[in-house]
C-alpha cells in the first residue's frame, strides 16, 4: 500500500479539524498530532507557511473535486425524459453539496474574519450550480428569458441546499425524509414548472 | 420613556452575542458589559444562574414570539385564490425564519455539545413549519396523502430556508436576488405543483 504523502495528510486532517471544531479554535500543533507529525515541533511549516495556506490548499483541493464533478454531469444530459433528467439532476446536485459540506461547515462557524478565498470558494460553487440548472432549464424551455431560468434554479438549487443545511449547518437532521423521497416530490415540483412554462 | 429591565437586556445582548461570536465563545463578563453593568462583577447572577440558564430565557422568548407569529398566519387563510395565498405563505415563512435567525446562527457555530434545548427549539421550529404548510397544501388538495402533502411542504419549505441560509449560516448573500423575485418563482413552482396534483 501506498502511504499518502505528509502533505495530502496535513491538508485532510487540517480541513477535517477545522470543519468539526472551527478554524480559529484549531491549532498548528492539533493538526501536526493528527496529521502523525510530533505535535508541537513545527514540522508543519516544512509544508505550509501558516494555518491559512493550509485551509488555501484545502480549497484548491475542493475545486479540482469540483471540476471533476462537472465532468461527470456531461454524461447525463439530453435523455429526453423530464423526470429522469431532473433526477439524475437531484443526485448530482446532493452530491455536490456533501462533497462540499466541510467547507459549509467551515464558512458556517465563522462568523467574521473569514479568509476572503473561502468566501469566494463557496459563492464560485452556488454560482456554478444555479447556472448548471439555468442551462438545463433553458434546454427544455428556450423561450425563457435568462432572468427567468436563473430565477428558477436559484429557487430549486436552494431547496436542495435548504435539506442539506439542516444537517450540515444545524447538525442535526430535522426530518428523517429517505433522500429517494425528497428528490422524487422536488423533481415533480419542477417538472410540473417546466410543463406549465413550456404551455404558457 | 421605560428603561427595559435588566432581566430583558441581559436576554437581548447575550443572544446578540451568541449569534454574532458563538455561545462558548461568549463570557459573562461580556454579556454584563453589553447590558449595561458592571463587567466581570458577577451581577449577572443575581437574574441567571448560568450563561446556560440564560440561553433558555432567549430560547423560551422566541418560542413566545414563534406562537405570536402563529396567530397572525390565521389571518390570512382561505382567501380562495392560490397565487395569493402562496405569497403570502412564502412571506410568512420568510418572515419567521429571520425572526429565528440568531437561533439558527448559535446552532450553526456550536458543531458539538450544544445544549439540548436548542436542538429541541430549532427541531420544533422546522416541525411546525412543514406542519403548517402541509395543512395548507391540504386545504387545497384533500385527497392527497399527509405523506404527500407533508413531502411536499418539506421540499416547499427547505426552499426558503436554503435562500436565507446562505445569508444567515454562511454569511454571505450569494446571489443578491430581491425577496420579491424569488417567492414570485416559489409560488409559480407550487401554484403548478398544487394544479397538476388536483388534476390527478
Amino acid at each position: 500500500m501506498q502511504a499518502v504523502p505528509t502533505r495530502e495528510r496535513l491538508v485532510t486532517e487540517a480541513m477535517r479539524l477545522f470543519g468539526e471544531q472551527g478554524y480559529r479554535a484549531t491549532s498548528v500543533a492539533q493538526i501536526e498530532a493528527a496529521a502523525g507529525l510530533a505535535s508541537g515541533s513545527g514540522a508543519l511549516y516544512h509544508h505550509f507557511k501558516s494555518k491559512e495556506a493550509l485551509l488555501d490548499a484545502g480549497i484548491n483541493r475542493q475545486l479540482d473535486r469540483r471540476r471533476a464533478m462537472q465532468d461527470i454531469r456531461a454524461l447525463f444530459v439530453g435523455l429526453g425524459d423530464l423526470h429522469a433528467e431532473l433526477t439524475l439532476l437531484a443526485r448530482y446536485l446532493l452530491a455536490v453539496l456533501d462533497e462540499e459540506s466541510q467547507l459549509l461547515q467551515i464558512a458556517s462557524a465563522l462568523p467574521t474574519g473569514r479568509p476572503p478565498r473561502l468566501d469566494d470558494a463557496y459563492a464560485a460553487l452556488f454560482e456554478s450550480l444555479y447556472t448548471e440548472l439555468a442551462q438545463w432549464a433553458k434546454s427544455w424551455v428556450p423561450e425563457i428569458t435568462d432572468q427567468q431560468s436563473m430565477t428558477l434554479a436559484v429557487v430549486a438549487v436552494n431547496s436542495l441546499f435548504g435539506n442539506r443545511a439542516t444537517t450540515t449547518l444545524l447538525h442535526t437532521p430535522v426530518t428523517d425524509m429517505p433522500d429517494e423521497q425528497y428528490i422524487a416530490e422536488w423533481t415533480a415540483m419542477l417538472a410540473n414548472r417546466i410543463e406549465a412554462l413550456r404551455k404558457s
